[in-house]
């Protein structure tokens, strides 16, 4: 980790905290460039072949300008997956809570993450692979961050399977958490074998197909 | 990794070599003896915590004479793991190859697969975890044998459901290997959250839940 000594030295960690918690919009355009930049990189070559130098040279400025907005390139990679993750979440507690049946509501949230893996392509991939397992101690508090929101989306996916089995529209083949896992695992192994950029079978194909297994699996007649 | 310089000084890799060749039968059954003991460790402290020195020490001898039998920990790892994937796959072929329906043959080998992460916790469960992808070079000549492996299971599982495409038993949501994604990946992704030690529902639950979840989601009415 490079990032360590340059932030000791010059104090650019504080300089960079101000800045962001000062709004300055000049700061938070230029930031949300390097983002953009970034996440083409990633997506282009890869996150390990993307150093923070070539995110510098993309967007014509230096390593040491880059500091100023981000400590590393694992960073700028959090900021992404983040915001991907909390509007994922956003929308399925958003469809839990609506007036929907309970397999109107895993139709629309397994189409919905299976979507959101291909237009978010790899960057989810990458952060299920990630697994949060061996997450380096600068990147803890992320990491918390992340699990409560990985927390919450599978109880949202539970309770819409709960209120199914409250309703008697879906059988109980299994408690709702352990169903919900299923659910979760069909679409998520995705990141083993699909690439949306090379695939003869589209992400609504199979957010579709998907849904129609688990969904005519648990549906009562 | 420490194994490479002992290996260099000694010439003990080429001993290695040449006693496991030699199917001397003293040499072959404390070579069980250290795999059992290992496995052991790695189920109780887990895989990072066991060193090859606390191996040695749970068989009562030193490190230097477990590098007769074993360069590194990733090797006897290697070594258990192979032997329960390897069996799984002749388990799945033989499946395939039976006389059963579709639909029989995909609830067998789903509950076995399924049972078999129980079985051999946390074993497959850490393969799955490692992905392949960042395996050492120096294990790469294992890591191609397994994904060879995984591969031929995977097919004998599409195998199974375009039998039953073709019979007219099983519903054409998406292509075989699609489904076949879908079904490992429900069974696969319980490598993050089932720990058979301390949960409340058992593998044979899970896996009879799934199985119904899949089946009867595919199967013509």
């Amino acid at each position: 980790m490079t990032a360590k000594p340059v932030d000791a030295e010059s104090g650019i960690g504080r300089r960079r905290a101000q800045a962001l918690g000062s709004k300055n919009r000049v700061y938070t355009d230029r930031r949300a460039e390097i983002i953009s930049a970034a996440a083409e990189l990633f997506r282009r070559n890869g996150f390990q072949a993307t150093s923070l130098a070539k995110i510098a040279e993309a967007i014509q400025t230096d390593r040491a300008s880059l500091y100023y907005y981000f400590s590393s390139k694992e960073e700028v990679f959090d900021v992404i997956v983040t915001d991907v993750v909390e509007r994922n979440l956003a929308i399925a507690e958003g469809i839990r809570d609506s007036d929907a049946t309970a397999v109107e509501k895993l139709h629309f949230v397994t189409t919905q993450l299976m979507s959101s893996y291909a237009e978010n392509y790899p960057f989810l991939y990458i952060y299920l692979q990630e697994n949060m397992a061996h997450v380096p101690v600068k990147r803890q508090a992320w990491a918390d961050r992340m699990r409560a929101v990985n927390r919450r989306y599978e109880r949202a996916i539970a309770e819409m399977i709960q209120q199914g089995l409250d309703e008697g529209t879906i059988k109980a083949v299994a408690p709702a958490w352990v169903i919900a896992n299923g659910l979760m695992g069909m679409i998520s192994w995705t990141n083993r074998w699909f690439n949306p950029n090379t695939s003869s079978v589209s992400a609504a194909e199979i957010g579709e197909a998907y849904s129609e297994i688990l969904l005519s699996g648990i549906e009562k007649a």
